[in-house]
C-alpha cells in the first residue's frame, strides 16, 4: 500500500503544473499535495490490478479521483459551508489563499480532473475513457457527491424531507461512499470487467464508504485534534445528524464492525493485500480508541 | 435568432430536471432559466448549421455551454468574489438560495454540463464527443475561464505580474472570449470541420469576445441599472482594470468598432443571418448610447 501511495503522490505532483496565473495553480496544488491516505486512487489502482489491468492505464483517472475529493474538501471548508480552518492538520485552502481563490481552485480542480483523464489515459480505448468520464460526472455532481453535501447542510439546519435515518443514509452514501464507488468502478472499467464484477466492487465500496463514515462520526465523538488533523466535536456541537447521534456509540460501533466484515467477505474472492490492509487499518483504529 | 433562443430556452428547461434533493436542482435552474441572450449556445448552433451539421446533434453541447457560463456567473456574484446582489435584473443566486447552495449549484452545473454532453449527444461519434469534452475542460478551467477570473481578481487588488495592458488582454481573452471560442469550436467540431475552419471561427470568436468585453466596460461606465440588470459603476468604483480606464472612452469605442468590422469580414464568407444579427445588435447598442 505504501508503494501505491508514493506512486500516487509522485504522479499528482507530476500531473499538477504550476504555471501562469500561478496563484490558482498553487492553490490547487496546496491542498492536493497535503499528505493523505490517498484511499480513492489506491482503491482504483488496486481494483484495476486485481482485475488484470496494467495500472499505468488508470493512473491519470486515479489521480483525478483525488483531485475531485480535494475539490470537495476545499469547498466544504469554506466559511459559508463547514467553516473549517484546518484540513489534514494544516490551514485550510481559504485560510492560505483567500476565499475567492479557494472557490476558484475547487472549480479548477473540477475541470482539471476530467481534462487529465482525457489527455493522459494512454492505453484505454475511447469508449472506456468516455464511460469513465460519464461515471465521473454522474458521481461528482448533483446526482452524487453534491447531493450528499446539500442534504448534509440542510439536515444541519433541521430541514429534513425524509426520516432522520433515511436522510443520514442518503448523506453517507452520497457524500462519502460515492467516491469510493467511483474509484472501484473506474478501476474495473479500465480492466474491462463485466457488469456483474463492476457491481460487486460497487457493493464493496458502498459498504466500505458507510463504514468509513461511521468511523468518522465515531472519531469526531471520541478523538482529539492531534489525531484527526481538523477541528473536533464540530458535528456534535452543530447538532449534525451522525451515526453516533442517531444510533448511539455502541450501535454505531457494531454497525461499523458488521460492514467491515461484509467487506472482508466480498474481497476475499480476490488476492488483494492492499484491500485487506485498508480494512485492517480501519478496523484497528476503532479498536485502539 | 429569436427562434434559436427559444429553442435553447426550451431545451435548457427540458434538460435541467428538478429532483431530490430539490434545493440544489432549483438553485441550478433558477439562474439558468433567467431570461438571457443565450449568445454562447446560439453561436454554437449557428456555427454547426452554417458548416453543414444538423443542429439537433449539438443542442446538448450548446446548452452545456450556457450551464458553464451560468456557473461562472453564480460563483462570480458570491460575496467573496464580485459580491453582486443582482444578475439579469433579479436577485443573484446566493441572495435567493444562500451562499453554500450557490457554491454547490455552481459546482453541480460544472459537472452536469459534461454529463449532458455525454448522455444526450445523439448522432455525434465517440471521437467527436471526446474532443468536445476535451475542449470543454481546457477552456472552462485553470487554463481558460478560471485563469481569467483569477487574474481579474488579482488585478483589482493591484497585483500585476504583466503590464496593465497585457493583463487586461489576458483577462478579456480568458474571462470573456474563451466561452465564445469554445462555442464556435464545438459547433465546428460537431460539423466535422477541418482544423483551418475551426481556427477561423476561433479567431472570429476571439475578436467578438474582446469587442463584447469592451462593450461591457463601456456600458458599465455610461449606462443605468435598468439597462444593465446589475449594479452599475462597480468596475470604476473598485478601481478595476477596464478598457475604458486604460485607454479612455474614445479609444475603447474605436477599438470596439474595429473589432466588430473584422468580425463582419470573417463571417461574410458564410451566409449567416444570425451572426450578422448578433454583430448588428452589439454595434447598434453602442451607437444608441
Amino acid at each position: 500500500m505504501k508503494e501505491l501511495i508514493d506512486l500516487v503522490d509522485k504522479k499528482l505532483d507530476e500531473y499538477m503544473p504550476v504555471t501562469y496565473p500561478e496563484d490558482i495553480f498553487k492553490a490547487m496544488k496546496y491542498t492536493l499535495m497535503l499528505p493523505g491516505k490517498r484511499l480513492r486512487p489506491v482503491m482504483c489502482l488496486e481494483t484495476a490490478r486485481i482485475l488484470g489491468a496494467d495500472i499505468s492505464k488508470v493512473l491519470p483517472a486515479a489521480c483525478a479521483l483525488e483531485m475531485l475529493h480535494v475539490q470537495s474538501l476545499i469547498h466544504d471548508d469554506l466559511p459559508c459551508m463547514d467553516n473549517d480552518d484546518f484540513r489534514r492538520g494544516k490551514p485550510s485552502n481559504h485560510k492560505v489563499f483567500g476565499e475567492a481563490n479557494a472557490v476558484l481552485a475547487g472549480d479548477a480542480l473540477l475541470t482539471f480532473a476530467p481534462q487529465l483523464i482525457i489527455e493522459k489515459s494512454k492505453g484505454l480505448k475511447e469508449s472506456q475513457i468516455l464511460r469513465i468520464l460519464h461515471e465521473y460526472t454522474r458521481f461528482a455532481g448533483a446526482y452524487g457527491l453534491i447531493a450528499g453535501q446539500v442534504v448534509d447542510i440542510e439536515s444541519e439546519g433541521g430541514k429534513l424531507v425524509k426520516t432522520p435515518r433515511e436522510t443520514l443514509e442518503f448523506i453517507h452514501l452520497n457524500k462519502t461512499a460515492v467516491l469510493f464507488r467511483l474509484a472501484v468502478r473506474i478501476g474495473a472499467i479500465a480492466a474491462e470487467a463485466d457488469e456483474k464484477t463492476i457491481e460487486e466492487f460497487d457493493n464493496f465500496a458502498k459498504k466500505f464508504g458507510l463504514a468509513f463514515q461511521i468511523y468518522d462520526d465515531i472519531m469526531d465523538e471520541i478523538s482529539s485534534f492531534e489525531e484527526l488533523g481538523k477541528t473536533v466535536g464540530k458535528d456534535k456541537n452543530s447538532g449534525k445528524l451522525t451515526y453516533v447521534s442517531l444510533y448511539g456509540l455502541e450501535e454505531a460501533e457494531s454497525k461499523f464492525r458488521n460492514l467491515i466484515q461484509e467487506c472482508y467477505g466480498i474481497i476475499s474472492r480476490y488476492d488483494s493485500k492492499v484491500f485487506n490492509e485498508i480494512l485492517d487499518k480501519l478496523a484497528e483504529r476503532i479498536r485502539s480508541n
